[in-house]
This record gives C-alpha cells, sequence and structure tokens, in this order.
C-alpha cells in the first residue's frame, strides 16, 4: 500500500495536473492568440514626407544660351513629394515642331531614291513615319524623310560633364512625420530640442549635426558611396533611409530617426542596358500664328527616394506568450529525447529495452491492476 | 524496495528533467523570440523601379489635325516612374481662354430672359459662374451665360475607337533592383547571364523570353486577360506585379523574378460610376498680346503600375524554433487526449475512473507516503 | 506484482505516448509550418486607388486679374493619383524673364558701389549669380545686381485669406480597389448595393452615406478635427485612410472598406521650419520673339493621401496551429511549476524533498529494477 499506492497517487496526480488546463485554457487563448498576434504584427503606420529643394545654377555652354536655372526649373515633378528629380544634364532640342525632315542615316534608312522609302512605314529604331521620299541628309548621303517632331533629337551629344555640375550644392529639407496610432505616438524628424534659428543654418553631418534634416546633395551621394559628378552625368537613382525602428515601451528611450544613404540603381557597367536615369519632356510653345512648337528636353539626373521604415513596437503580452510557449515546448521533448537516448545509446539501454518491452503485455495486467485499485 | 522504489525513481527522474530547463532555458529563448522573430519578418527591402516607353504613333481623325506623337506627348508623368501612363484617347479642346460663353441647354440652364440667370450663381454640375444673362446657345435656345474657359469642352464626343490605337505596339523597359540589406542580397530583374545585345532585340514572353525585361503593351494587356483596344478607349489601370519570393539559402537556387500582369480597376460595368481612366490637364499658352489661353485635354490612357513584392527569406533558425516548438506543443497534448479517451470510450473506463477517482481520497494517503518515505 | 507493475506500465505507458509522435510529427509539421505561416502574414494585397476632383471657383483680388479656376488649373499632378494636390492659395509672379535685377536688400546685399558685388557670386540665401554691378533697389536703397528670373519674387506677400477659399466645397471620388489573390477576394469601395443614380447625388457623411465614395474637401478636413480655411491659408497634408482590415471566413458578414481622416503633417506652430505645405512651379511661354518667359507660382494647397490599409485574414489553419501549439505548450509547464510550488512552499515539502533526494542514489536500484524485469 504504502510506497507503491504513494507512487502511483503520485503518476495520477501527474495526469490529473494536465487535464484540467485542457478543457478550460484551451479554447481562451488558442483563439484570442490568432487575431492578436496577427494584429500586432501589422501595425498601421502613417507617414508623411515633403522635401524642399534649395540653390540655384548658372549655366554657360558652347551648346546653349547662358541660362539660370531655380527651383522650378530643374526640380521634376515640381511638389516635393517623397520622390524628386534633380536635373543635373541634358540634351535640348529647341524649336520641334510638327514637319518633315531627313532620318539619321543607318543601314536601314540610307536611299538612293524614293523606292527605298515606304509611305507611312514606321521603324520602331526609327525617328518618325516615313513619308515615301527621299532627301538630302547631307551633301553625300540621302536617307528616307519622316514626319515627326522634327528637328530629330541628337541624344549622342551629351556633355560629358554634368551641365548642372554645381547642383551638388544644392540642398534638401526633408519633413517626415511619423504615427502610429495604435500605441498612440506620433514622432517628427524636425526633433523637440531643435529650434528654428538652428535649422536656418544647419546641415547634416553623422558626426557632428546628425540631427539636422536638411542636406547637401554632394554630402548624400558621398554617403552611400558615390561621386557626384561622376552620377550627375549619366544620371541615377539615390535612396534615403530614414529609419524609425524603436521600441516605444515607457522604459526604452526616446524614438529618434536614423539615416543613411543608398544607390538604389545597378551602377556596373558590365550588363547594363540604358545606364543611368534618364527621361524625355517636352515645354509645348505656340507660335503667334497658332503652330505649336516645343522644347524636347532628354533630362539626366538623380532621383531622390525618401523611403521610411518603421518598426515600431511594445513588448507585447501576446507575442510574448506564444513564443514563451514555443520555446517551453521544448521541455515538453527533453523526455522523448532522453528516453531515446536511454533507450539506444546508454550502456544499460538492454534493461531498459526490456522493461519497456515487457510493458507492452499490459492487456491483463492494467485489467488485474485496476481491480486491485478498486479493492483498494 | 526494488520494483516500487525503481519505478517511482523512474517517476521522479522523469519530474526532474521537466525542473531543470525551467529556470535556465526559458529567460533566454523566450525573450530572445520576442525581438528576434519580429525582425526576421519585418525584412526591410529597397527597391528602385525605372520605366521607359518606345514607340510612336500618327493620328489623321477628322476631329484633329494630323500628327506624330513621341514618348514626350503621351507618357504623363514624364518621369518614368513606377507608375506610368500611356494616352490612348483624348478629347482635346483648343484655344480656350478666360471669356463668356452660354452653357450646354439643361432643365436648370435654360432661360428665357436674364430673371432666370443670377450673377454669380455658380451650379456644381454647371461649367462656370453665371454672369446673370440669358444668352443665344443656338438659333433656337437660350441658355445662361458662364464666365469660364471658353470655349466650353464638350465631352460627350469621345472617339468610339482609340485615336492611339497603335500604342499597342508601345514597348516598355522595366528596370528594378532589389536590396535585402540584412541578407546582403542585391537583385536586378536584368539578370547577369543577359547581355547588351539580347536586350536590344528581346521582347517578354511567358514561353520563349520569360526573362527579358521589355514588354509590349498590347502582349501585358493580353496576359491579364484584356483586350487592348477595348481597354484603350475609355481607360484603365493595369498592374504589373514582380515578384521577387525567393529563398535565400545557399542550397536554394538563384533568385530570379517572376512577372504576372493584372487588371486593378473595376471594368464591370454594371454599377461603375466614371469607368476606365481618365483626367484633364492643359497646356497653358500665351498669346502675343498676353492673354493666356489653353488647350484643354481630357485624357484617357491606361495606367501601369508596377507593384513589387519581395518575401525573401532564409531557413532562419529563430523561427524554425518557434514553430518546431509549437508542433512538439502537440506532444504534450498526447497523454491528455489518451487519458480523456481512456477514461471516456474505452471499454475498461470504469476500472481506469475508478483508479483516477481513488486518487483523490488523497490527503491522508500522501502523508502517509511521505511518512514512508521519510523513514526510508 | 500487481500495484506496482500496474503502477509501473502506467508509467512505461506514459512514456510510450510521448515516443510515437517523435519521429512521426515533427518533420511533418516544424518544416511545414515555417513556410506556410511566414507566406500567410504577407499576404499580396493588390491596389489600386483613383481620385477625381469636381468644382471650380472665381477669384477676383486687387493682386490678380479676375480668373476662373477648373480642375485642370488647380489639381497638381492632374493625374488622378492617391496623391493630389488641391491649390488654395499662392503668389503669383508673372512675366519672368531671364535678365538683371536688383536684390532684395538686406545686410548682406546692400552696397555703395560696384567694388562691394562681386562678379559670379551667388549667396545661398540670395536670389541670384552676382553681376558685380551696385545699381538702384529704390530711391533711397542701392543693392547688388544678380542675374536671375526677373522681376523676383516677392513671397513675403502671401494673401492672408485664401485666394482659392471656395474650394472648401470641391468634392473628390475616390475609387479604389482591393484584391486579394490568395483569397481570390476583390472588393470595391463602391459598394454593390449602390446604383448610379444614388452616386451621382450623394456625398460622404459618418452618418447618413457611410457608404458614399464622393468627399467634400471641407467636410474630410473638419472630421480630421481641423479648419479648412485655416489650412487652406499655409497649406497641409490630409490622410484619407481607407481601412479594408476583414475577416474574410465564410462565416463572417461583408467586407466593408472604413473611412478616417488624419492630419499628417504637423501643424503645431511651436519649432515649425517652413510650416504648412508649398512648393514653386512654373508655366513657361515663349515671346513673339522667341524669349523664354515664365510665370512663376509659389503654390500653397493642401495634399491629400489617400492611404489604404489592407490586413484581411482567413482563420487559417495554420497559425492557429502554431498559436495553439503555443498555448498549450504552458500546460507542460503546470506539472514543473507545481512540482516547484510542491517542493518549495507546501506544508510536506520536506517529504517530496527527500524523496526526490534519495532517488538520485539511483545507479545500482535502476539497475535492480532492470533486472527485476527481466526476470519477470
Amino acid at each position: 500500500m504504502s510506497k507503491s499506492a504513494g507512487c502511483c497517487q503520485k503518476c495520477v496526480e501527474y495526469l490529473f495536473y494536465y487535464e484540467t488546463p485542457k478543457t478550460l485554457v484551451i479554447p481562451n487563448i488558442g483563439v484570442g492568440c490568432v487575431f492578436r498576434f496577427t494584429q500586432l504584427l501589422v501595425v498601421i503606420t502613417l507617414l508623411s514626407v515633403t522635401t524642399k529643394v534649395k540653390g540655384f545654377a548658372f549655366t554657360n555652354t558652347s551648346d546653349m544660351d547662358p541660362r539660370f536655372w531655380d527651383v522650378a526649373d530643374y526640380v521634376i515633378p515640381p511638389q516635393g513629394d517623397r520622390s524628386f528629380f534633380v536635373l543635373t544634364n541634358m540634351v535640348v532640342t529647341p524649336k520641334q515642331s510638327q514637319s518633315r525632315c531627313p532620318e539619321f542615316p543607318s543601314q536601314s534608312t540610307t536611299c538612293v531614291d524614293d523606292c527605298d522609302c515606304i509611305e507611312g512605314h514606321s521603324d520602331p529604331r526609327g525617328s518618325g513615319i516615313q513619308t515615301g521620299l527621299c532627301v538630302n541628309y547631307s551633301s553625300t548621303v540621302q536617307t528616307c524623310e519622316v514626319l515627326s517632331w522634327c528637328p530629330l533629337e541628337i541624344d549622342t551629344m551629351l556633355p560629358e560633364h554634368a551641365l548642372l555640375a554645381t547642383a551638388e550644392n544644392f540642398t534638401v529639407l526633408i519633413k517626415n512625420s511619423v504615427t502610429y496610432p495604435k500605441f498612440n505616438f506620433h514622432g517628427r524628424n524636425i526633433l523637440p530640442h531643435i529650434n528654428s534659428s538652428y535649422l536656418k543654418r544647419c546641415e547634416f553631418n553623422r558626426a557632428t549635426d546628425p540631427d539636422c534634416p536638411i542636406f547637401r546633395l554632394k554630402h548624400i551621394v558621398s554617403e552611400a558611396g558615390e561621386d557626384f559628378q561622376d552620377m550627375a552625368v549619366k544620371g541615377g537613382i539615390l535612396g534615403i533611409i530614414i529609419d524609425w525602428s524603436c521600441d516605444l515601451d515607457w522604459w526604452a528611450g526616446k524614438c529618434y530617426p536614423k539615416y543613411s544613404f543608398r544607390r538604389l540603381d545597378n551602377k556596373n557597367p558590365v550588363n547594363n542596358v540604358a545606364p543611368g536615369y534618364n527621361f524625355r519632356f517636352a515645354k509645348y510653345y505656340k507660335t503667334a500664328d497658332g503652330e505649336e512648337t516645343r522644347t524636347l528636353i532628354k533630362a539626366y539626373g538623380i532621383r531622390f527616394d525618401v523611403i521610411v521604415f518603421g518598426t515600431a513596437g511594445k513588448f507585447g503580452i501576446v507575442p510574448t506568450i506564444v513564443n514563451l510557449g514555443a520555446a517551453l515546448s521544448f521541455l515538453s521533448l527533453v523526455p522523448v529525447v532522453t528516453d531515446w537516448f536511454m533507450l539506444t545509446c546508454m550502456r544499460k539501454r538492454d534493461l531498459y529495452n526490456k522493461q519497456k518491452v515487457s510493458s507492452l503485455s499490459e492487456d491483463s495486467e492494467s485489467m488485474s491492476m485496476g481491480t486491485t485499485y478498486g479493492t483498494q
């Protein structure tokens, strides 16, 4: 009675602990976790980013008239959105109008007489729709005439040194707000301890002014490991990354943004079609007699993309439970592993095995056991 | 001593396994998981997308002068962003100026004399601010005069066949870079094994050229299950989805993007206000005498949105532990379930039940058990 | 034999339950969960948003000619994207041309003679590049002449009452589609039970018309707790949040979007550089003799950002398993905790402890136990 009964009682007691929670705990925590856990990971974040570029430039090259450039001229689009483009180099084709002109000479466009040109034909690699005429391109070469915006753009004449090289001294003010409605947190990259007079003269510098939201373009590019003048010729895309990942718990410190910079496009010249970043746009004019003309600009420059990351988190009790639970479940693995170790690797494995094997012929035994207990 | 003691020892041993990890493992894994697990799911991804449309068109309809169209004319906005619009149809109202003209006739705008028109009144469904005069709209109808950009736009005269129907043959080059700083992975949709000469002539085709980043607009639209010419009339929004979901483990293969296409707006004509996609913009001119005029364009077309997904993952050891742990915890459920089964469903359930019930009157027993052990 | 053997058999049986799942369950669920669980949380969502503003305004102030404004004039960019700007106030500088003019007087720009001005010098806070001449700014003040777009913009003369104050009555139609390809769910903010005639006259109102997708700008701003006329003077950024968080299970109800509104920029005048929201853009003209002129507009207004959230979820079986598993694993903690409680806090802890301590000298015992069993 005494020892073995006490032991068995212990076993029974042991079993009993498992039984109670089975019906009580599972429905509550299990179902609840599915919803609350998912909610916590997908935190709603409200962002606003505005950018404002400052600076002007003056160009005086042989290709173009002397010209003064300000923000309205070189920032495209002008809205000061989280992605803005600063024009640094360009091919300008002024005074284009809807008319006819000879194609550039190439294997498929040179011609001897009109029979070589098909009226209405448009070569995808050409510049317009063929009129069917073969005309003089120069004194020595004849090419098919096309209907197009003439004169045609000669985009191989891109200046080797960026026209707006002085754009490297432009500055950009980035205003960024972050709101986590769930945590009732609102943050700005203009920190509370910064006053307006400081903001008028400061400039971001990782060492001396890490909190100033005004960035010199040259500095941004060099922090990304690039050279502004190199990048300005053919253009490129530069990411300004603002990282708001913070722990919002009361015991954690203040939540400050961290800036980093990285070139996003591929600058590797190997296997790089159309390297850099450029696009064409036109300014449309009307002459006194109502004819539409345009200035076509193939714009090369640097697109700055402000990318805001926020993974603010509080020490949520639910994910803690889930993770803690998962960790604890390994404890239940311990006896399994130990048994396996005991039964396969230990010196006395035969004895243990025997014990296990013998217990499988339990039918009569457990019956008698049951009876025995019953008569206690 | 022998058998029962051995058995109890087994029990004790069993209990002992649980005890050790309790204090050692929980604080380490549990707390660590909360942070590392969350981090792993919210992987920072840096994207860059540029698009470049190529192609030109020629329109020659009764409504408009013959006109040649190139990229600078039909791509809006011109920047080659991840969302670009290709103009396919339009209602053009040229030579508008700030002046006065009769309203379109409707129940609320027709009038008999000036008393029917209220100076300064602006009907939200009208076209301008009423001047208070009742003027001839045609030889038979009189309507209130309005101050507006005149002549008014007649937007019911949308061409039934898209003006720029040939836009279906335009191509777009999409350059997309993806960077996962955490995994030190950088990918491009221009794959390393592709050379420049191939890129100059290739065109995306799921079967023959699945890696070519140049897409014919007609092909994109038809892959999305739509007809280009249908969509071109009223406009629409088409998603170009680039999926970078990859396993970045060393044992996994290369990480290549997969393209798919899907119409994003609702084309269902039932219950569809303002179907399709259109917007109004204007080109502003100044006449020789300084008066401002504009050409108003109601632009219909297809907006292409490049959507990049990246769920790259490595076989992280932490989420594996968490998930494995959760799975394993089910093992701890096994005895509970088995016991329940044993006690309720099995033939011998009465015996088992008896055993359990008897153990509930443990107070004196466990006491004596304790004593017995104590005197050992 | 009877009691103790039965008890031990129970123990063995108990152990045996653990062993079977070890090899069967772990590889299947564990590895599978890592992938399937991650997939489920990062659900691909395809969105499309288009916006269409309606309304017109008339301005007649002393600063400007009387002017009529429609959508093409005041919505920038015009594309009807998810972020659109409504012009409400402005500083217009017409007839600028590339020429020379005296700087605004300030400490650094006033001069006595040409020696005070350095040719080619460009002060970042100035308006252009100095020509080296000192010229009359007014009858009393002389300043350095600069090469710039002249006349210079005087941006301190911002109207105190927003020019386009009537913009508060403009309405915007927001069309939003959401697709979860994984769940084969497609939703629109124009709900199926809404008919076209209702949509032509309805206007969003949280109480009476919560499903109407047409919003009066004034209403949006006031729902965000702001005053339109206040905000219109200096500009700002307003978020229109559409929340599609739904449970997509069959037993859950329909999935409807919920609208909310929130100002995203910082309106706090304290510590606020360049408050509000403004940007500069220009319209370019050419005079009859080919000279380029422009109208520079410093545009103040409200940028509306449509932000769509979607955290649709189905009662996924895999996360349920993971979470349930984690919850259940706490059950395995129960005996550990109970034992600890039993051994440290209970009255009879000495007895229990003794039992534990005695079992540690198990070497010979378990050996004999093994033998005993072996000879059964």
